[in-house]
């Protein structure tokens, strides 16, 4: 192997240096406080799982799953998402002792990467999973837990958008001719292809009034600041009403000023079933994360109970978070060999009172100055004879 | 796919539960604490490395690697240990700023296991590697590190044995009459088979005083309480008169009590170089963890610098520390939809205390006294009209 490739890493795989090292840790541990004190539980599952059990339930499309096959001859995955371990872990052994469940985890997941485009194949989320309680207050402690946590990470300016996959597929279903029709433009909106699903209403040759409104409805749909603004595209139905009593929530617990409702969200998480949304920090296009209600996962596990959560994405919430100060609190102490015990003593007394206290002898290190250009302190026990 | 094998997960891969999960945790954050606090920084690697960087330098046979490939045909692990991956990271980028290095790791790794047996294929380590300091200090750093380490989590009854690879290997030699039979003794105690030992002595029809010898050492040097009691069994070298030194220095730091020597002490981690060691805590057939010198590791990855670590498992750590209790802080606020705003602002107060506050609409759950009876201290929001 050619000494370069020797100090390469596999395609999307990266290095964490200790300065980001520590204030990632300062996100876990600032996350792990929020969501304890909401009763959330967090959990570990393992990185690699059955394809046949969480790789083919999970919205990842094949080709970014990491695969391998093991002695046995099963082929494996390393896990795509945490959704799907936790709706596995749901469904078998928990659900049973504790109902609702409410999970937290705080987990790389692994996507494959096809080509050098700065994307990591490896990457933390954070989220949590409320399981058993199909009431509309559940999906409101998920959208405002995902709020106070970006707000925890003193991002002012996000908006969450908020959707339901039932009022966009009423929305579609009405103003179009055929299932196909419908599903065409769903696909269309999955990819965020606004022009794309313009040109697509044109070509169907629709009635002019379902062009004419699913035209306007593109338009103004994609960031309502309420509720009601909805009601002129779709007829009264049970999703609707839903959202009504969701947004009335949000309201009440002061959450309106950072919720948009946008009717156009629709995902490629094909599990999703109810409400779903997304957290955008101003200036960033790619989502902080996303959540939503996906009953229909836990089905696919055998289970009729009702889930709904969110996940971040840690690597967004760092870049979109004002720059974190770690606190340079590190002190040198610096001994000969026969003032050894006397250097320790310093030591483990500064050690005691807090500090980060590197014990270096002179003969271990050739170059002693740019060791010390490190410290803010230094102590130095130097032979006497010297 | 059968409705059994859906929960399952792949061999020796495990699950973790909350209050495992917040044990853990526990362990975690005091290794943390401990090892920030004597100026070690956490860095943390991909889980996914080239198998021609990481997989081949590692220690760990091939056939206990995760192996996959990727898109463009590269065989990639899982990575099996972190002293490989740090070595990697040590001799690129971060040497050429600061010298010696102190990294910390806290990480999962990887070994695909053959057949069940409770045994797991990915578990925690934590641990340290001090790079570019060939002095003695800084293998007794490590050592004592590693003592207070076990210490810090209350394992009170546990015992370091030191060898050194030199030593051995200057015994072996002068014992026997052949490479291949030192070779052979050397393999023998790799495997801890003292018994196949005696017999390969006896086998080897080796002048009295040489058998003679080697039997009385494979009784003796196993554990010995001062580094003297080898002295009668080896040639004065520059490796005795290393441990002598390492020896004297340990004494004076007062690390004596946790103490032994083992010169049959021998690693299947071909990279150790010098001084090695390994911690048991009593009662336990397994290691919590071990190290040494591998100056050996690095010149794979073009550096002459020297290397000294050690690592722990977390797994046993956790098996040989007394419990851990952790205070069930957790309050539940039940409300019903009207009394929402009322019971959302008792919720803020409580977890502003620093309670752990479940927050819980009556219409969520089916079984209200199931989900109470799980909580200490309970608050309900019912409905006026009821």
């Amino acid at each position: 192997m050619s000494a370069i490739k020797m100090f390469e890493k596999p395609l999307g795989m990266r290095d964490t240096f200790p300065n980001i090292y520590e204030k990632l840790e300062q996100i876990r541990s600032t996350g792990r406080e929020l969501l304890r004190g909401r009763g959330y539980e967090f959990i570990k599952t393992p990185s690699v799982e059955y394809y046949d059990t969480v790789g083919k339930a999970s919205a990842i499309s094949d080709a970014r799953l990491f695969k391998l096959v093991d002695n046995q001859g099963n082929t494996l995955v390393l896990r795509p998402d945490m959704t799907t371990p936790i709706a596995r872990i749901a469904t078998s052994k928990l659900l049973k002792e504790k109902i609702p469940q409410r999970l937290a985890y705080f987990a790389n997941v692994f996507r494959a990467q096809q080509r050098e485009g700065g994307r990591p194949a490896e990457f933390d989320q954070m989220g949590i999973e409320l399981i058993g309680d199909s009431s509309v207050f559940a999906d409101a402690e998920v959208i405002m837990t995902a709020i106070d946590l970006v707000k925890a990470y003193n991002i002012e300016d996000f908006k969450v958008t908020i959707g339901h996959a039932g009022v966009l597929s009423c929305i579609l279903k009405d103003y179009t001719e055929s299932e196909q029709q419908a599903k065409a433009l769903n696909e269309l909106l999955v990819k965020r292809n606004y022009v794309g699903f313009e040109e697509a209403v044109l070509a169907f040759d629709l009635p002019k009034t379902k062009s004419d409104a699913l035209l306007a409805y593109i338009e103004e749909a994609i960031s309502l600041p309420s509720i009601e603004a909805i009601e002129k595209y779709v007829r009264k139905n049970e999703a609707l009403e839903y959202m009504r009593n969701l947004s009335r929530i949000l309201d009440a617990a002061g959450y309106e000023p950072y919720i948009a409702f946008d009717f156009t969200l629709s995902s490629h998480m094909s599990y999703y079933t109810g409400m779903l949304f997304e957290v955008f920090a101003s200036g960033s296009g790619f989502p902080l994360g996303n959540g939503g209600r996906y009953d229909g996962l836990l089905e696919h596990f055998g289970s009729q109970v009702g889930a709904t959560g969110f996940g971040l994405r840690v690597d967004r919430v760092f870049e979109a978070m004002p720059k974190i100060e770690i606190d340079n609190n590190d002190v040198l102490v610096l001994f000969s060999a026969e003032r050894f015990s006397e250097a320790m003593t310093l030591a483990q007394l500064l050690r005691e009172q807090g500090k980060q206290v590197t014990f270096q002898a002179y003969e271990g290190i050739e170059n002693v100055n740019a060791l010390k250009a490190q410290f803010k302190l230094v102590n130095e026990f130097k032979s006497k004879e010297a």
